[in-house]
């Protein structure tokens, strides 16, 4: 039997408004903060700031004690920053490390139906809350650079010169968030509307409904000036192939109802 | 003599890492907060609660009290939600409003250098602290609901069944954030590589260097089951097709330097 683990649910990340929508899934949660290019980043500055603090960053799901590990499974999140940014100063002067919440959404599709009101997107969202604190060994630190860096093209890492060298490793920091809970929500489907409207000529006559997918494209990869090689290399070309399809694809099949 | 608007430079807004990137340009600002699809909002839960909250909201700049104003001028930040989540309640309650941080964060590029550390996005990133009331007034209320149905696609509103009913009315909440700081960062250009590894032969040889332009595209809109409607109206036609070629063309210009 297949047995999928769930994050606790908690007061703050049990989804409560279309709860049915609303998952606990580590493979899900997980596969939505690694195909999520950039994500959202908050935590709170200092006790007297009143307002948190967002910041876009980029991250990816992974376990240095266990690195076969699937999506599905305990991991951790690591985040990439400069090594003298707030965040990071934040984290190294917390005992406990630095809460933080991180956040990654996927717009699917412009729901579009008879009235705005049950207007909405199909959408994968992800939302974990954690512990913060730097990364201390380098083997650690290039195990997480590399899961970063594959994040952005996959195979890239093994593609460019490596390993950093050593003004490299000591200006980057990478935070590594012990997840304490995480949810996700996910909305597939077409237009629901109401039978109110439904039922008036007036308005279905008038009124198109339907879905536009939406996807995050990759245009054809543009050489810089200084590039010297040739052919844009198949591990590139092929991630952006693929990539492209794929997006597509998941945004077609969100007009399904689930 | 043209002036161009910018919000103060307070600590918490203030641009360090790269600060070249940074900007306080509310026309710049805003125009980012209204082509994101998605904002990503931030707020403390309670006192008690460790973590701060991410809400994937769906949000609109506007001014009901100058209406004319343009995407440079103050406006304020309206937020789209429903009547008893967690955010409207936390809103309603508070005398000065709900202290929110807004962010909204659109990607350009990969751009893909020698080495994994000078790796970056080309983006546009913006960020919105302010306080957060619901609106009150009905009127405020109808012209910040047409004008976050128009931000999704544009001439929607006019074209379904408006006006919203009581039923509606009351359940929808809309947030208006007076903004007390904003900033935003702006990241363009091919690979910056370092001499050390431009030099080197056996390393400029082997890594391609570039940028592959990302977007968000909009696929042909796919009608729902009870769609009455036999063709695509012009205004959702022409939203798709345009939207298309201005992300696209704003990914291409991405690539040259600023």
């Amino acid at each position: 039997m297949v047995r999928n683990l769930e994050y606790p649910k908690k007061p703050q990340n049990t989804v409560k408004r279309y709860d049915s929508r609303g998952t606990y899934d580590l493979g899900a949660i997980h596969s939505i903060i690694n195909t999520t290019s950039v994500l959202h980043v908050s935590f709170a500055p200092s006790p007297d700031e009143p307002f948190p603090a967002i910041l876009p960053m980029i991250g990816v799901m992974g376990s240095f004690e266990y690195p076969s590990a699937g999506i599905d499974e305990p991991l951790d999140c690591y985040l990439h920053g400069y090594v003298s940014s707030r965040i990071m100063r934040l984290a190294r002067a917390s005992d406990k490390g630095l809460p933080l919440c991180v956040a990654a959404t996927k717009v699917d599709g412009l729901v579009l139906s008879l009235t705005p009101n049950s207007h909405s997107y199909n959408y994968r969202s992800a939302v974990l809350q954690g512990y913060a604190k730097p990364v201390e060994s380098d083997e650690e630190k290039l195990y997480a650079m590399r899961l970063i860096t594959n994040k952005v093209v996959d195979g890239r890492w093994e593609n460019t010169r490596v390993p950093p060298d050593n003004v490299e490793m000591t200006s980057t920091t990478i935070l590594r968030v012990k997840v304490e809970t995480g949810s996700g929500k996910i909305r597939q489907g077409g237009p629901h509307d109401e039978a109110k409207d439904e039922k008036r000529d007036d308005i279905i006559e008038k009124v198109w409904t339907g879905v536009v997918p939406v996807y995050e494209a990759f245009d054809t990869p543009i050489p810089s000036t200084t590039n010297k090689v040739r052919q844009v290399p198949s591990y590139l070309d092929a991630y952006v192939s693929q990539t492209n399809s794929g997006n597509r694809q998941a945004a077609l099949d969100a007009v399904n109802e689930p």
